[in-house]
């Protein structure tokens, strides 16, 4: 007998709803959330469709981490501190055990971020899964991509290139020795939100972005937003040792690797970066992204 | 050549992003928007998708208008003051036109609501529709499903069955006048969200809900949720003049269809209702929904 879609959200996400900000959680027309005062709500959606934003083999624990991950990453690069989401989940059928382990994922990434689910609405139809991502952010304060200023450093936290090394290797187009595949393999499927991060630069960077489309794509959206240009020092960008067998191959998944969900950032001169970031280039007056080396890549990932 | 995901966003919709909350619209990494001083913040999402929630030839105008409709639909029913939307569109192609179309009817939502659009994302794959509405409520002030009493009586705005009607209209299951076909076809198309009865109702109603499963099925929600039975009165139920020629299948339509988007709620005894809005029935002690006749019909829409 096929359950109804009130059955399939209650019983495996009904305990994900509660948190500090949750007035009414999930089971009414609307979820009611509270801010602290003098806080604005900061909103945003990402949407993971089979085949164009995950492998059709993927475990589904594996997206519904994924699918969290990515739109609170949205989050992070706005230095806002998490307080619920909604998932609009579409599926082909009403599978139990499909369902059950989507909800461990989202269950790793409630508990991860502390992002408690508010609400949902669950469907048949082709594989689909949006994730709105809600937040609070001082009033007046906001990591925006408009501020770089020309003399500004150029930041990245941790190390770009791993998750489209691991999507290589999950794609058979990689093989490196077992340890570093398994390293890459999870830094492409638990890509980490760095809201902390995020918070700790709110008055410090003049502008900030997740690497979601790519290091080059995203700079290019820093400068673009702030009219200016960003130099980028090849040697400088950060990678992982698991990559050192890679060749060039590192260098163009670091530049254009669209998985990584570290973030970009500018800090004035003088501003000291937070643990784990890495300066890797300068704010310079002109337009887009130059890189002081030569390298074959098309620029980032683009939907359609 | 193909166009991103971000000309796509802002060609169509960078207009219908301006509103008294929102301080940052779409076009960063999130929006930004702020309540009044203590109000709560009230969200919920709801999805569409192509051939289970509308038509597979229906005009993408009306598409977009319905999945705004159906979506602010759930702030009428908190008795919520609408502030923003999100919408997760995935499309098989960027389609200009259809987009295009699209945009139209979102636009008349923006408008007649008074709901901007703050962000979104657009993907490739099968067409699908997720709507993320925000609104605002007082601290301590909602319509929930789990208030009514018994003695209190049971109302409903507007009148039942029209879009179910309409529906069946479209697919040549019925041929009435060409006038109330129309009608019938509009209140398929073009629902209403009742935002403003919402709260109108905010301190009166014990128990509300929108009409979105069919009278028997979204009733039966507010008997389950507050402990209690529901009687209804199959000729007090309001009918429209185009439902005239329908015979039995008007109240069938009236009980089950799913698309009017009216709400349902309880008024404690003495309390009057709102202009438009019509008693159906009462709270009684016991469960479930019971009709005063005998109609052959199963009990609302299940997803799945």
């Amino acid at each position: 007998m096929p359950s109804t879609e009130f059955d399939l959200i209650y019983r495996h996400f009904a305990s994900l709803g509660a948190g500090p900000a949750v007035d009414l959680s999930v089971g009414d027309d609307c979820a009611i959330l509270k801010l602290e005062p003098g806080e604005r709500l900061v909103t945003s959606v990402d949407t993971m469709v089979e085949g164009v934003h995950f492998l059709p083999d993927m475990f589904p624990e594996i997206i519904g981490f994924r699918a969290v991950s990515t739109a609170a990453s949205d989050l992070a690069a706005m230095g806002a501190r998490p307080i619920g989401m909604t998932i609009a989940l579409t599926l082909p059928q009403a599978d139990d055990f499909w369902v059950h382990s989507f909800s461990e994922g989202v269950a790793e990434t409630v508990s991860l971020y502390g992002l408690p689910l508010v609400g949902g609405d669950t469907t048949r139809g082709p594989l689909t899964i949006s994730v709105n991502v809600l937040g609070a952010l001082p009033a007046g304060e906001a990591l925006l991509r408009d501020g770089a200023q020309v003399g500004d450093g150029v930041y990245v936290s941790g190390q770009l290139g791993d998750a489209a090394a691991g999507l290589a290797i999950l794609q058979d187009e990689w093989r490196p020795e077992p340890d570093a595949a398994a390293y890459l393999v999870e830094r492409y499927e638990r890509p980490r939100a760095r809201l902390e991060l995020g918070q700790q630069l709110l008055g410090r960077a003049t502008a900030a972005i997740d690497i979601s489309d790519g290091l080059l794509a995203d700079a290019g959206h820093i400068a673009a937003a702030g009219g200016v240009g960003i130099t980028l020092t090849a040697g400088a960008i950060p990678l992982s040792a698991a990559l050192g067998g890679a060749g060039d191959r590192a260098l163009r998944w670091a530049l254009t690797g669209g998985d990584d969900y570290e973030l970009c950032f500018t800090l004035p001169a003088g501003e000291s970066a937070p643990e784990g970031c890495t300066r890797i280039g300068e704010v310079v007056s002109g337009q887009g992204v130059q890189l002081d080396v030569d390298v074959d890549t098309d620029a980032g990932y683009q939907h359609f």
